[in-house]
């Protein structure tokens, strides 16, 4: 069967969820494609760093900003294992990055729950790309902390 | 006069804005203070690192768990000179800053704009401080642009 691109780059940022999670982060990967090219990896480094604000798309966005060299996404596309929140969809709005396609669902802090417009009106949202692969790892994670 | 606690800070975060105004960078400017002592200070670098997350606020953020140790920032005030965008709003919510203190509002792109719950229910928010002096800052820099 063929993979789709999609599933291809998703696979991409579910290794560096796998990342976190070996680190014992909460399992969160992004990576930034531009003209199918993956230009920025990166997973949830909160606890590592300390920094709240260390989550998986701000840390990618900031280095596909600097890898291009310049502040906006344009063209780009951020791949995400989980529904980005509040402050991580601000960011992808500034980033006005074309596209956005995340894996599963966020029930608590997903930034669809918030309402108005924090995405750039341009950016295409894809979800539930490899749903199942992006939740089984939050769940497992979980699971393991209990 | 007396000058209260909150004019102070806020004169510590309009001197961060005046440094981001001087390097041609949209003049925010923002400071946590944890009891009594100033942990961070941060400008708008968006331009100059070439990083849409670069928001005074983020950086302030990063910077006082920094130097805390930890990525909760309870018991600190964050002091920002304009309205935090939801994006910033978000990371201060990550935070569980105890309190928020800003200058003048945003009537673009603030968070209270948008609906939902962007910070933590417990942090206190006071706005309006030195709103004149942080506003002004604003639309001096955008007049000089014109």
């Amino acid at each position: 069967m063929n993979e789709s691109k999609d599933e291809k780059y998703m696979k991409a940022a579910l290794a560096e969820a796998q990342k976190a999670y070996d680190r014992q982060e909460i399992p969160v990967g992004a990576v930034v494609v531009c003209k199918d090219l993956i230009i920025a990896k990166a997973h949830n480094l909160t606890e590592t760093l300390n920094d709240p604000t260390a989550h998986a798309e701000m840390q990618a966005i900031t280095a596909a900003a600097n890898w291009l060299g310049g502040k906006y996404l344009t063209g780009c596309i951020i791949y995400v294992t989980l529904e980005p929140c509040a402050m991580c969809a601000g960011a992808i709005g500034w980033s006005q990055a074309s596209g956005l396609v995340y894996g599963a669902r966020d029930e608590k802090k997903g930034y669809t729950l918030v309402k108005g417009q924090l995405l750039h009106p341009k950016t295409k949202i894809v979800k539930g790309v490899m749903e199942k692969e992006c939740r089984d790892l939050m769940l497992n994670f979980f699971k393991s902390k209990r």
